[in-house]
């Protein structure tokens, strides 16, 4: 069961320029987007009232989308305007509307209650639009439950393992063996901060600091339910300054699918070589290739799952800390709405001063 | 559920040439079918009694089949006429047997009670092989339910946004706004007619015509339950006699395979141009890719009506005045053969005199 | 329901050289094999009971394997060695380990209650490791139940229709026509045996005897249940003496790896022409291309059963004595091991003197 009086990310805006349409399904609804002539932001049901073809497969008119098999024209309030053949639409044939929103340069829909989605509920991920900061951004469909992905975000000691040949270092050095500080804020984030001083740089790392000595490093994954994440990752040679480090705020911004298939929206932003374009496609090569890594373990757990049935972990390590309190955290938040249909939830800071970066 | 006490197209008669077998699937039956080398035709379940193995399968050894697996041989009336191993087959080792019909250059298949396959059933679709007509034929199996073939051929209204490419016309001439006559003969069959005046004519019938002024068109659906469809259209230049129309009569004859999908036998038949070999090529070229796009909004249409389920058309429009109607009889036909397992019903003309073919 | 206590073939002895670890499904429970640096055997679930990866999806670190996830070890013994992130790994996080043994050049794996694991219990096939014979060895996974390829080896009369292209001869000579002895032993084997004096040699053994002319041939076929099948054979031109026959013991070892799937493990072994290489191939490529004969049939059978149901054969012919004889000892073994969980079965001899081979 899915949290539903949420924002999830739908797309990135620049998606919705010319004239573009995009059916995506999201909680295991079928969605077409599309933004009119005016500017204004539209998400409908992809699915014809009359004989249930998908509105994506027929074309745009215009404002209007018009199903490919008979023609009915649908406004982007999901009002049939017109059907062939007789002088007025049926009031029956409209399509169900979602509210919209395009914020920090993605997008953002509603699948709740239409009247509770104010646009403050927002989490503010602004750094994917700050100038003081580039993207490198792609996109993944893992057919794995968000809950997996999340698991995966709190827990980097997989690096170690499954990132060898970019961001984790040989077991030797894994990422498990540094201690960890797990926080909970509210009842809605959980965050995991790690420092790992003084060692050997991963490849991806080398790359980014131009540096192949050691180095010291923090990590901070940070979840805000459902499905907010955020890696705080810092590194600087040793012997530098920490305020000089390089920082990067890669954000993971996942949307159920289905309950077994998740959108990941991805960005690695960062703060340094802010002009150097060859740089900022580099990390998009490795982040693309990195994700691929995960999306390997994720698809076999999803699919081991599918199979043994049972709850996940079988056996809890300490390493599950962070990934058992963001479950427990979303259990009780999906309890809570469905106790109270118009319970919403604020957002949180992602960032914690504490640890340095903002 | 599906009728069972009528004569199903089984394939073209020329298919059993050069002691060819033929292994095809009728309402969920697996059946072979082939000619003796005396001309009787046998259908009979393609299935081994023995391991179960599909005779078709095997080979054919006289005008007998084979079993590949063991050798168990079986004669055109489903008796076993050879057990390997054995001085003489055991007498529960015979199989099923269809009644089997050629006419109008089809084959017909009876799976309903065999004693009540009369011949004089079989409806009338001679142009097929009537010297003043000329055929352009061909098969598709769609993954789809016969229901919605039926529905796409009694509503042609789809051909302005379906069949842009071939023969509809833009939506600005949408056929859904030349009004429809529909009407109901006896118990078994919806008539849908409609007159296009000095319309410009879709590229398939700019070729046909080889004329590229404006147009009178007429077209006529007709569905003889369960599955025999007819389009007759016809097609004149504007200021021409009606009488000198080109006229095809566009046979859709449709058996179910399974109940999500169908066998589509197709034949364009004209009165015109009878001789130009080229032209029967294209036509039928132009009618293969015009079936392919019907193909795709009803494989389309049945993939989401099994992940959505209920009821076809969701919402009705006027449009579906035909296919409701060819829906209501069919069930009505259904309803009444299971209430009384030796009904069965006489064939009705497919042409109406009043539209001036024949 | 399967046998469980028994000794099932997991492998040839020479799939675990070179560190080499294996993962092979044993009655639906995956599994993985290696043998440590000591020589010690190791079967394992082949399953993380953190977040149920595959073991064998991580690597060998040593004599151990690591999960590819978050890098858990586990020893021979199913014992987990480490845990990143925790000084003491936790007790709960063990796997199951099976008893697997080494024996005539084969892997045999106990399923079934541990302690009653008897090397002793491992039926005699010492061929595949004897000097005085020669194996063609070779695998094959086959998409059908045990049962189907027990029956298949028990009658042998469909190599006439099968295998006309290697071991049958034309249908003229139906395998069928031979009279053929079933006898059973004890609770657990059946044994078919058949003469076929003065016949034409088909085509895989004219080759092997290097003769065109008419032979003398038997064949025995020997199902120890549930899954030890041989097929002892021998030819010999006429006129020769039957002791000088070339024979051949085809071992066809079966293992369960799915209700509905099977490892085939095969070894066509031969007292003549020890030394001949290039004979050892060809006879290799012969026996793979009969046994791909042999699945194609088994693999229609089993989507048959799978779509039909009921019970194989439907039809029971002469032919099928063998096979219902060995499938009722095989119900009846696993009647009794549920009765009985400790029940376990003695091995028995697979050669019978009384048809002079051994």
């Amino acid at each position: 069961m899915w949290l539903k009086n949420v924002w999830y990310v739908a797309g990135f805006e620049a998606e919705l320029e010319d004239s573009a349409v995009i059916a995506r399904r999201f909680l295991d609804t079928p969605v077409v987007m599309y933004r009119t002539s005016s500017g204004q932001l539209a998400a409908l049901d992809d699915l014809c009232p009359h004989r249930l073809m998908p509105l994506s497969a027929g074309k745009r008119v215009g404002d209007q989308l018009q199903c490919g098999y008979h023609g009915m024209r649908f406004g982007p309030d999901g009002v049939c305007t017109e059907a062939p053949g007789q002088a007025r639409p049926s009031d029956k044939a409209c399509i169900t509307s979602y509210p919209l929103q395009a914020r920090h340069g993605l997008l953002w829909i509603w699948m709740g209650k239409p009247n509770l989605a104010k646009p403050n509920l927002i989490p503010d991920v602004h750094w994917y639009q700050d100038p003081a900061w580039v993207p490198s951004d792609g996109y993944h469909l893992i057919q794995a439950d968000l809950r997996l992905l999340n698991d995966n975000l709190l827990d980097l000691s997989h690096e170690s393992y499954v990132h060898t040949r970019t961001i984790g270092n040989e077991e030797e050095e894994s990422i498990a063996n540094f201690p960890l500080e797990v926080t909970v804020e509210g009842d809605r984030l959980v965050r995991a901060h790690r420092e790992m001083p003084n060692i050997d740089p991963p490849p991806f790392f080398a790359m980014i600091l131009d540096h192949k000595g050691r180095i010291d490093r923090w990590q901070t994954a940070i979840n805000l339910a459902p499905g907010i994440n955020m890696t705080d990752v810092g590194v600087y040679p040793v012997g530098t300054a920490r305020k000089d480090a390089f920082v990067g705020h890669v954000l993971h911004l996942l949307t159920p699918e289905t309950d077994h298939s998740t959108h990941y929206f991805w960005s690695m932003t960062r703060n340094y070589r802010l002009d150097n374009a060859p740089l900022t496609q580099a990390i998009r090569d490795a982040v693309n290739l990195t994700f691929d890594e995960d999306r390997e373990v994720l698809e076999v757990q999803q699919a081991q799952i599918a199979r043994l049935g049972g709850a996940i972990p079988r056996v809890a390590l300490r390493l599950d800390e962070a990934p058992l309190r963001a479950r427990r955290l979303l259990a009780a938040l999906v309890e809570r709405e469905q106790a109270d249909p118009d319970y919403v939830m604020e957002p949180l800071p992602l960032i914690d001063d504490r640890y340095l970066q903002g």
